[in-house]
């Protein structure tokens, strides 16, 4: 299909991770082993260039092929909170820029090794910090920055309880990474996002730490709390996240729909939003995801040809693939479902269970798929966005009409497609994918071309520039647009006062001066 | 019932507005008045202690005594958001501490005329600013900041929508004030707090604007939405807040229940929270708050005579009452009760409608009862907090004997009661009265006294030291155990980046250096 649709393309190359090519390191002061101890710091090249570029299409088509510009001179590992703020403290006297490493799933360069006005970097992986407590009576839990997904959810689940937190980073994300970036898993509208879920958090800045008190909620000020989430590193190390947990669903169902357009899945979810019956996970593909969905899915042809010809009947050829799941105690389950399936009935057709079981299968694939088509010679990218509902329609079509017009400018026409998710009362996330021929020795240009233009049309119909990925390097050129000049300058004054030296995370989030 | 638990008190005096006596006003810079239009600046007598004192228990004890400490030098009434930002631009230069005052309904000293380090003062007072727009489709409105709770009402309903918040101070306070307090309303548990309602926000700061994009939710970054709500006029002035708004009820359902004891009845809301079954008003009250509220209901003596007979019958005579309320469309209310009911009926019995309904009757009028308990002579004054569910009965105890033993060593042992109310998966926060005779000439030394031991068990159970009323002046103490060193040095730093001269509400929120 792609290559019927976007071309034949060339094969993009792919070296082993040991060919990689990365400027020599530079030695850190020797404090730094004395601090977490001498196993702790890794200055290996594997070791230097896993924690040199997150996984963007740019980190992949780096990585390919085999040049870097930069890596970590070292990685360190502190073992505890005080080792964190110790190393803290000699890279801030040093003049050594730290760039706090959870998973490496970034993919906005959020973890990308730039110096700033520094001659040395290290990466601080915060692995060793996997703490685990939970508190069932208040049904919170108090965890480390370290932790992966699946390690977490294990730790909870042997509890009764889960975050119920799934972004697609989920298998190598971390705690730390999903309170620094603001993550919003699969299943946010019944779980909420993680940075909805944190109810205390604490950071240890280069100036000192700050902790957040462990209460539900405080009117004492301005919410420290909300400073921290997001803060992406360039304020200190998030070291303990408390956050709420939920009892852990006996039942998930979920199942697909079929609406008749993409405006008619968006109203109905808007429909069930507002009438607060939201299914715990909701999204509605647009017709190119929907066609693309179908073509790539894991069902033999003879299934599809069903699928086809029983949506023709019920006149939705042409329609779009909705994802709803429920989860919890079985009687909420259904009755939650049955009241959703009101409104859905409205607008859409049910499909059942089986594609909604096979998007559920397949959740975590995506970011695999990456490197699959890069194999093949093809350019897959995704960016997201989010805007109130009634600018929704308007920011779906210049954003669209953006990467389509880009990616021909570059002379690679391609498919650009869209699903809405993440909803709430007053307005939607829009996620979009797009694939087109790969240009062979200009692969960067490309993207950045149409990351360019599609960023640019967000802005200009009012947007925000990210929902859930963060910022990084590649959103930083759009803070001015997102929260204005007094918006920066306060980021500013926070980040000087807790990082005077100006050590954490250089480059990203918050522009030096 | 008071003379004989409290003993005989003293009727406090109470002088007309006009005798209340304040320090001549000093001349503001003429520039103001050409800045807002003459009619804009008042300086008489009565709009100067007006807005000289909010309405917390020391408030009403010198205002009735006719004897403030000071007043705003005059009130200007900036009519739009132009005038607001040229007034402080002025204030800054010319070194005039700035009041902004919505409603003046605080309860911690939030609109006390402090003047800081300048001679001059004036009260910034934004009734002028009410603008209110309607988005239908994304269930928003956009309200100006000197709305009134009722006006802001009357203009949604007129279009079909509410914002659902009904705090106690409803009938004077303005959103302004609700979003510069975290304000949280009596149906907090189903429309949330007006923080969680807000969806962006704009701020006139002496440095300039700051605005938060108007979408759904955005992972660019620190939510700067998060330390505009809660900076109580020390950053700067709100100008516009966007909230998100809901359909009006067609239902309301509201009853009371009875709970053994208020363990029982704290851990039957625990229970709703987190089985998501949460009425949308919910409150407990202890065995001495059910014993005060039944003896003081409007309930006939035979009525209640028969209500004490039916709880003794059912074995819970001593028990604690529970006030539960549903709202919205007629289906969803019964079927949403009904869940709500099941684990009610597993510690409580449902008492019917009537004392539900007489509790919404009487919901705003708390504040009044204290001055007509200080016509006859008695202390009333409230305070909050919150905790996790493992720690709120801990935190019961400790504030409640702090208040007791406070009040003893006065020599006017009173009546604590308190009752649990906002309700969250992972805590809630409890609600104090303390009733006590009046120390007739040191009403202040007795009442600084209890609030200090309150104030002082609080933050040593590792409460907040408020859960909706805010800061002020009297919390401000208290700031180091509730953020820290760090905390307190992130929002100095905010501070002076967007208020650099320290003209905005001196002496609240943030201390000076």
């Amino acid at each position: 299909m792609l290559r019927s649709e976007l071309g034949e393309a060339e094969p993009a190359p792919c070296v082993g991770l040991e060919q990689v090519v990365v400027p020599a390191p530079r030695p850190l002061p020797e404090e730094i082993a004395r601090a977490v101890g001498p196993g702790a710091v890794l200055d290996g090249h594997e070791h230097r260039v896993r924690r040199a570029a997150g996984r963007g299409y740019p980190d992949l088509v780096r990585l390919r092929a085999g040049r870097l510009d930069d890596a970590p001179d070292a990685v360190v590992l502190p073992g505890n909170v005080d080792e964190v703020a110790r190393v803290l403290e000699i890279c801030s006297r040093e003049g050594v820029a730290v760039v706090p490493f959870g998973g490496g799933t970034s993919v906005v360069g959020g973890v990308e090794p730039l110096r700033g006005r520094f001659e040395r970097l290290l990466s601080l992986d915060l692995r060793r910090l996997r703490e685990v407590v939970v508190d069932g009576r208040s049904l919170t839990a108090t965890l480390g920055p370290g932790l992966r997904g699946p390690e977490a959810e294990e730790a909870l689940n042997a509890q009764g309880v889960t975050l119920g937190h799934f972004p697609q980073s989920f298998e190598y994300a971390t705690i730390g990474g999903f309170a620094a970036t603001r993550s919003a898993g699969q299943a946010s509208s019944g779980y909420g996002r993680f940075d909805e879920m944190v109810t205390s958090i604490a950071l240890a800045a280069p100036a000192g730490d700050m902790r957040t008190l462990e209460v539900p909620h405080s009117a004492a000020g301005p919410a420290l709390r909300e400073l921290v989430l997001g803060s992406e590193g360039a304020l200190g190390v998030i070291t303990s996240v408390s956050a709420r947990v939920r009892a852990l669903p006996e039942r998930r169902r979920y199942e697909a729909w079929m609406a008749a357009d993409f405006d008619t899945g968006a109203d109905l979810v808007r429909s069930l939003a507002q009438a607060g019956v939201l299914p715990d996970v909701v999204r509605v593909s647009d017709q190119a995801e929907t066609r693309v969905s179908l073509a790539l899915s894991g069902q033999g042809g003879a299934k599809r040809a069903l699928l086809s010809s029983y949506l023709r009947l019920r006149r939705r050829a042409g329609g779009c693939l909705m994802v709803c799941g429920w989860e919890g105690e079985p009687a909420a389950v259904e009755r939650r479902r049955a009241l959703s399936a009101r409104i859905l009935r409205g607008g859409a057709a049910a499909l059942g269970g089986a594609p909604g079981r096979a998007w559920e299968r397949g959740r975590y694939e995506g970011p695999y798929l990456r490197d699959e088509l890069l194999d093949l010679g093809y350019l897959v990218e995704t960016l997201e966005t989010a805007h109130t509902w009634s600018r929704l329609g308007e920011l779906y079509d210049a954003v669209r009409a953006a990467i389509g017009a880009a990616l021909a400018t570059q002379g690679t026409p391609g498919i650009t497609m869209c699903h809405l998710s993440h909803a709430y009362g007053d307005g939607a996330s829009l996620y979009f994918t797009f694939l087109a021929r790969r240009r062979p020795g200009a692969e960067l240009e490309q993207w950045r071309g149409v990351k360019a233009a599609a960023c640019q049309a967000i802005v200009e119909a009012g947007g925000t520039i990210t929902h859930h990925h963060g910022v990084g390097r590649d959103h930083l050129p759009y803070m001015r647009a997102e929260i204005g000049e007094r918006g920066i300058e306060t980021l500013r004054a926070v980040k000087e006062r807790l990082d005077p030296a100006g050590i954490m995370n250089p480059g990203k989030l918050i522009a030096g001066r």
